[in-house]
């Protein structure tokens, strides 16, 4: 999939995790910070580029949950749908910077208002199909715009890009 | 960087943390699991391409440490030289990786004996050049071709991704 030609539409990086747990609110005068958590599974960190559209989206959820990246019990390769495996998705702008000079530039990211619209389309979406294949596991999600406050533990992260 | 014409050499991904704890040695019957740790500072994810070469590991390091990736205390943007920050070097050969059907393929990963020379290469430098510039930081470095088992806590990850 990174062999496309020309610019990609969106970038994941895909991390491997026995447990991961990310606030979803920060603490405030009047509240405590929240968090999300799942245990064993997968972390998608993902970014939209300009003109990315809808279109784009069942592609992409349907190669994320069912590629093979997870180690199983028995040690083989299965996706995250067999595991079956929990999935907690961030957002993540950094992921389309490109350095000028010694500053990371972001001119390719999507508008705020489109970024925000096909994310909530994209957990939608993997909502829809891991639960439909389990009930042991749940998608877990960031909130768009908010800075993501992230603890990982893992047995081997297994990094993969994926650019669609 | 990511702009540049052709296959790339090496992949790199960051992730900004306030501590990585990663695991050296495997545990074994006489002996327990060796890990090495950072606090606040910088993982390096990193892989190396088919046609790598020594020639692009002092670019690859200048870059990777000069670059304003990490947030400094006052909330602009700083090298991690500048923080000054440590950094933990994570072997990654499932970044090289590319999607055929439900599997992955590493057909274009640099063959172990090449990777595990350039990436011993790659952490003398940095040490080199980290180590130069501030007593109170480290590298520390995850072990060729074993299981990278990590441990992340991040005040937000910053994830970003570097081919050269």
């Amino acid at each position: 999939m990174t062999d496309k030609v020309g610019a990609p539409a969106a970038r994941v990086v895909l991390q491997q995790c026995l447990q991961a747990r990310l606030q979803v609110r920060p603490a405030e005068d009047q509240s405590e910070a929240q968090f999300v958590q799942i245990d064993r599974g997968m972390v998608i960190y993902i970014c939209f580029f300009k003109g990315a559209t809808d279109d784009i989206l069942p592609k992409m959820v349907s190669s994320l949950l069912n590629l093979r990246l997870c180690e199983s019990d028995s040690g083989k390769m299965a996706s995250v749908l067999e595991l079956p495996g929990s999935v907690l998705i961030v957002p993540q702008a950094t992921l389309g910077g490109k350095a000028k000079g010694r500053a990371m530039q972001y001119h390719n990211n999507i508008s705020k208002e489109d970024g925000l619209r096909l994310y909530g389309a994209f957990v939608s979406l993997c909502e829809k199909e891991l639960t439909a294949a389990s009930a042991d596991v749940t998608v877990k999600h960031g909130t768009y715009g908010n800075r993501q406050v992230l603890k990982l533990d893992t047995n081997g992260p297994y990094t993969h890009l994926m650019d669609f």
